[in-house]
Formats: structure tokens, sequence, C-alpha cells
């Protein structure tokens, strides 16, 4: 060949030499049939290494323009073709490995594909409320309170005004948290805020520390942006935020993420001692600090928790709650407080996702959150959740005696398990699968095996006994079988 | 200094640097109020350019821990201290001017503020239907027909199965493509369908080819992905499909994104020739079609209108559409087509975005789309979006004459206007809005200015003719003023 890659190029050499071949069999100088240099005389004539060719003709075959033979080595394909021309369709299980947002591990996307399937499993997976702790009535109330003959456009990007305005008025009655409209924006739960806070304000090479275990480790888009996480183990109190600090000189953390009350999935509560060192530690090297806050509405004895947002002074505190855990998932609420730049960032960054969130879940949400019956509703909830935990607790007990070990938490909707001898997960997962209960394995979770996740919030009572027999019989079945 | 940064490592000289100095200045080796080493004294020193210790100074003024003063150079700042230690709170506008999307250009951020502000604005500028096409009577049935007892926990990520089923009986009977439930995903508009696409398909680097003008080159997300533009000019009968194949001779375009039928902004439909070309040039070269249809529902002489996807017989296309411009733009609810390995791999990356769209949206965008009455309703917008378009040429015609110039289009909502003479889209934009109408500058569109899109379907009949003619009032004011 006359031609020759050019080294200096961005372009990878091997794509160089692929693109070439391209063109030539495009233009009929390869016809169909016809076979490529070796490997090896391809890789001396243009000067490259052999695994160079190695990977050109790999990218040929993903294109589908040739194939290997055996006998005959590199064959440009015999494909169908229109008028005489070759025909390739665009190859789309070469599109879906590209892309910049990883998948979900696969443990993951099995938990999710059991939202929605037909079988009735028992549910130990996924993080919402049972149909038996849906407030229906409330529900129904603010559905028929709606005035249809609103003008359905598009909304504020921000947030439906009211809605907002309902918010602040919440976290100042619910969390001692001090907040105007204009410093809120509403998400599609607290996973779009997460998804946006990373996309936005956070640079390839960036770090982050997250918690071990944590909601956060089972995310991939911490990886899909190119940041590099640092783990913070939790403890009975939460995680140590002196860590932190040896974390920042060593690596320069940009940004904490954590859950500080009934985190998700130890149920552990940061002290408050510990959430003003984490304050002063983020003010003294300039750190953000996002602060997930799902579950502190649903403490069972009903004492108030202090967020950590409600302590913050200098504005240090991305906050991030919804409403999925305390009233319904399905109406993807949630919400960011924080400093107005960022809100103005994050705002562009969701009208270019999705344009802004549905006119009806504002609403109804906007209703609900103004009802004087939602004090009622949390009441219930708080129960109900409790009820479920001890349920739980005791089939677990029944089951699997000392083979568990836990610490019962004081709210939230998750039991953090561990699990003793040896089994293998995936084994695990799968045998639960077949018994018909889906469970959230610790790794999907954590750097460390060993533990499941169990959440009891999902399960109708009558069925958690059954379904905790259930998941004991697959963990009797895979224990010590590798 | 006894230390020289590592160039050999993957971290940037002039961060490590900047590291090295802020662990000195937090160890109080450069105690508040002492000035760090001159620019080009220390470049000696370190054995490196000037210009590399001018970014580490600037890297650590961002921080919030130096300052420049004038005849003391570099100096370590005055902070406020806590305990005697250095206080520095996150600093948010560094953290918003990182992050992997980019944001909307001025102009278009100017625009969407305008959405939902309390200003009484004539807006020619955002892709919704006015009030008055609002189906009002329809969406109070759909709503009455819900059954509020329905327990609100996650969809189905995917989508809701009814939702997904009507949405296939809707592409079968209305625009003569076939799907069925599984290869579709329910996305929040079209402009989430084109984001998922961009971010799971496609890496940085690759090459992609977007009309001019159009929607797809306002939308950052292009570049937010690293991904390169190329242009193909939309003419009367749309985009020519042979310049596709000397863009991907030359730069191997992975995508084409394509509004084929009443193209925003131009109005433009591609002829059914040039569709078929275009498929045919599709699965030659195996490059992958984005179709983007809102409008083509909208044809004001009520003739069905062949969308490409109808002819796609080798799955080449990922069809894009949504109710936002034939019922309500508040509902969020848009779709994707296309092959299961697509909808498998932009459903997973759905549940780390969103976890999936409101039930309430869905469960109402089902009802609407198998009612029967759905039919009058598309009849009644047809008709009232051409008035709307009538409204809109006569008002130009009375106002501006042969000043501005326009192909009229036979269907969809934009209207693509060439003004004469001299003028700069900036202050034209701005004395617009000052005049109380907002319009979208060509150039936001489109690579070449001098135009401007007037969406009429978002504006009341009576408001049409006072909207030009502030509209026309401010290109009188800024024609020849630069």
């Amino acid at each position: 060949m006359d031609w020759k890659p050019d080294k200096s190029l961005q372009i990878p050499v091997y794509i160089q030499i692929s693109n070439y071949i391209e063109t030539r069999i495009l233009n009929g100088e390869y016809p169909s049939g016809s076979s490529l240099p070796s490997e090896r005389a391809l890789a001396q004539e243009l000067d490259v290494n052999r695994s160079t060719i190695v990977a050109a003709y790999d990218q040929l075959r993903s294109l589908g323009l040739v194939n290997r033979i055996k006998g005959f080595g590199t064959v440009v394909t015999l494909a169908a073709t229109v008028d005489g021309d070759i025909k390739r369709v665009p190859n789309w299980d070469e599109y879906v490995k590209g892309g910049f947002l990883h998948l979900n591990n696969p443990m993951t996307r099995q938990i999710h594909k059991s939202v929605g399937s037909d079988k009735p499993y028992i549910n130990f997976a996924i993080g919402e409320l049972s149909a038996d702790l849906f407030p229906a009535v409330l529900m129904q109330k603010a559905h028929n309170q709606l005035d249809m003959s609103q003008y359905l456009g598009y909304e504020h990007i921000q947030g439906n005004l009211r809605l907002r305005e309902s918010i602040a008025n919440h976290l100042q009655t619910y969390r001692n948290l001090s907040s105007t409209a204009s410093s809120l924006l509403v998400t599609s739960g607290a996973q779009q805020a997460l998804q946006l806070i990373v996309q936005c304000l956070l640079k390839p090479g960036d770090s982050v520390a997250i918690e071990d275990p944590s909601y956060s480790y089972s995310l991939p888009i911490f990886h899909s942006a190119g940041l590099r996480t640092y783990l913070l183990p939790v403890e009975q109190d939460g995680i140590d935020p002196e860590q932190i600090v040896s974390l920042y000189k060593q690596h320069r953390i940009k940004m904490v993420f954590v859950n500080p009350i009934y985190q998700n999935p130890t149920g552990a509560t940061l002290t408050s001692e510990r959430m003003k060192i984490l304050l002063e530690i983020s003010t003294k090297y300039g750190i953000a600090i996002v602060e997930d806050d799902p579950y502190s509405l649903t403490s069972y004895d009903q004492t108030p928790v202090s967020v950590l947002k409600s302590m913050d002074q200098d504005g240090s505190v991305l906050y991030v709650s919804s409403l999925s855990k305390i009233i319904s998932s399905g109406l993807r609420i949630g919400w960011i407080a924080g400093p107005q730049s960022v809100i103005h960032r994050l705002t562009d960054a969701k009208q270019q996702m999705d344009f802004g969130q549905s006119n009806y879940s504002q609403w109804i949400a906007a209703q609900l959150l103004s009802s004087a019956e939602l004090d009622n509703h949390l009441m219930r909830l708080r129960i109900g959740l409790e009820r479920k935990l001890h349920l739980t607790i005791n089939a677990l007990r029944a089951e699997l005696g000392d083979d568990v070990q836990f610490d019962a938490p004081r709210g939230g909707i998750h039991l953090w398990c561990k699990l003793e001898g040896e089994w293998d997960e995936q084994q695990l997962f799968n045998q639960a699968i077949e018994n018909g209960v889906v469970i959230a394995p610790g790794s999907t979770l954590g750097s460390k095996s060993g533990c499941v996740r169990l959440t009891f919030s999902k399960v109708d009572d009558p069925l958690i006994r059954p379904g905790i027999q259930k998941f004991a019989e697959a963990y009797r079945a895979v224990k010590h079988r590798r």
C-alpha cells in the first residue's frame, strides 16, 4: 500500500487503518469474497505492531465488512447486496456498547426487571412503599381537588411555583430547614437530583467520597462521569468525618455524598457531633457536601431528627429529598435545595434533559404537601414501617436463627443483614428469584460481600413471613454449595 | 523548595504545583497575609514555564486561598478563621463552571426564562400549544376516568404497559408504523429521547450529522458528549441525502439526526424520493438514523404524510415522537421506537437518570391515546394551527411588507423568516423582549444568521397581530443601528 497511518493524529492508528481499508472495500478495490493481507504482512508493511492490525480487523468485523474464515484469513463479507452494492445495516450491538452512561451492574439490572414484571415476586429489593402504606384517600382527595381547566403547557423548569412554596413550608415545618422557592429545584426523585449534580458540578478526574456501603455505590453515574470515588466506611454512628481530611490531603476530594439519617442500606444515623465535625471540615477545606435525605421523616419513635442541612450556616450542603419514600415513588417528585448559582446551573441542565417535570405530578404533590392530613399519614406510615420491620425481624429469627445478624434501625425502610458461612452472592440472588423473592445482594451497595439488604417497606404485611421463608430456603440451598 | 513536579504523572503539572502549595498553606507554612514567591522566581525554581505557575496561582485563587494584591504579588488570603484555622466554604462558582453537560447558549437560556415568568410576554419562541388549542374537555374526561385506587409505585421503567400498547396502536393507525410495546420506551418528551440516544449510543470523538438549521443545532448535548457535528443544509425538499455519503467518506458519520416532516424551524418536508435515498444510504454504509417526528399529525390539508420509519425495513431508524405538540407539553410524554437492544440499553439509562416517568401522566396519556375523541381533537388542532399561521402571515405582511421573507409551511408550528437589511441578533432579541414579545433568533437554531423563528402555535389568536406589531417595532428600531 502507498498509504501509511499518521501517528501524529489524534485518531488512533487502528482506526485510521480500519477507515482506510473500509474506503477501499467500498470503492470495490477488495470485492466481496476477497482476502485481506495477513495480519503479519500488513503490520510489516505499515510499520505497526501486529496487535494494531488485529484491532483494525476487529473493527472492520464489527462493522460487518469482513469475516474470519478458517484457511482464508480475513475475508470481505459476502453480504446481501443492493443493486450490486454491499448492504450494511447499522450495527446496533456496537452502538449500545458505547456511550457516556455506563450500564447498571447485572444484578441491579435484574432487580429493576422485577419492577413491573408479570411474575408476582415478593420484592425485598425495591425502595418504595407497599400498597398497604399508600395514602389512597389522601391521594384521591388531592386528585379530586385538581382544577383541570388549568392550561397544561410547560411549567417553569425549576418547578411549579406553588409546589416549590409548599416544599419550602414543608422543609421549615418538618425539618427545621429554611429555604425559599427560588433556591429549590423540583426533580424526578432524588435519583435525578444526584444525576444532575454529578453531570453539572464535577469534571472527569475529580475525586469524590461516598459511603461504603451506600446507595451511591450502586450508581454507575460516578464512573460514567470519569470521577475517582473513595470510600468512607459507615459505622454505627455513620461515617467518621476525619477520614475525609486524610482523603482530601491525598486526593483533593471535591464533594462528599452522604445519607446521614437511617442510611441506605445500614440504617445508621450520623450523630450530631459527627455532623458538626463534618460541616467544619467542609468549610475548612472547601469541600461540597451532598446530603441525600429520603428517610428523616420515618423515625419510628416520632422524635424529630435534625438533618445536616439545618445546621449548615455557610451554604456548603446541597440538600436532596423526595416524596418517594413517604408518599409515592410513582409521583416522581424530588427536590434539591442549595445556593442560587447551583440551582440555576442545574435548572438549565434539567431543561436539556427532560424539559421539566410533568404538571400533573407537581400539582398533586403541591396538594399533598399542603394538606392538613399529611401529618396523620406520616404517623400511620411510621407505625406501619415499624410493624413491617418487626415482622421481618421475627421472621428472620424464626427462619435463620443465628445465621443472620443485623442492627435493627430506628427509622427508614431497610434492614442490612450479614449472613453466616460461605455462600455465593450470585447463586443466592438467582435461587431467591427462582423461589419467587427478590433481594439486593450486598455487593451492589458496597465493597464487601457477605451481606444482603432487605427492604421491608415494599412487602405487604401478610407476605413478609412467606417471603423471608423463601429467602431462607434459598440461603440454605446455596450455603456451602460452592 | 525541595519539591519538584513529576511530569510523568497524569495529573497536570499546574495542578501538582497548586496542590503542593495548598498543602503548605494548610500546614501553616505560608500563614495568612504572607506572599508567595513571584511567578518568575517559582517558574525558574521548579523548572517549568511561567504560564504554568500563572495557572497554578489561578487555581489557588479559585480555591479562595490566595489573592493578587498590587505591590505585594500573590498573597495568602486573610480569610475568616475558625479556631485560628482558615475557613473556606465550597466555591460554588467554580463548581458550576465544570461539569459534563454544557450550558444552553445565553439566548436560549433567556427564552427558557420566559417560560413560567410572571411577565405576560407574547411568546413566539416556545414550541408548544396555546390555551385555545388545548383539549380541555378531552383532558377532563381522561382525568375523571382515572381509577385512583390504583397503587402508585414505580412503574415499569420502560413505561406503563397500557400506555405502550396505546402508543403502538396509535402509531399503526396514524403513521402506518408497526411496533410492539416491547420495542417502545416512554420518555420525558422527545427532548429526553435525544438525550438518552446521545449519552448511550455515541462515544466522544464520534461524528454525527445534523440539519442546518434545526432544533438539534440548539442542543448542547452534542458538544457536551464530545461529538463532532457536521451540518446538512435544509433545502425546500429537506436535506440532500447524498451529502451524507461525502460526510461519511471524510468523517465516518455514525448517526444522522433528522426531522423530516414540517421541520423545526424551516417547515420543510423531506420528499419521499429523498427518504428512500436516505434509507438506502443508511443501510449501505451502516449509518444509524434518528427520526424526530413531533409534527407529522399536524398537516393542514389533512392528507396523511409518510414518516421515514414507516419505510424502514432494516431497523436503521430510531423513531422519536411525543404528545407535546399535539396534546400537551406539560404531560411530558414522548417515546422512542427502535431495535430491542437499543430499547434495553436506553431503559437502563432512564432508570439511572430519573427512575421512569410519572404514573399520572402515563395513565392520562393512555386514556387520551385510546379515546375515540382524539380524532376530532386532531382535526380541530390542524384547523387551529393553520388559522394561527394565516394570522401570523397576514400580520407580518401588514407590518413588515417586503422586509420579511418566508416559505409558508403546510403543517407544523413554526415559521422561519428571513429579515432584510443589516441588524444585530442580540439587539433584536433584547428589543423584542423589552417590547413584550419573545422570538427565537436564527443563530440559536443554525449556523447562518439573518433569520428568526416565529412559533405561532403558542400565541392565542387575538394576540398574534399585537405580538407581530411589537416584533416589527423591535426590528425597525434595531435595523441599521449597528
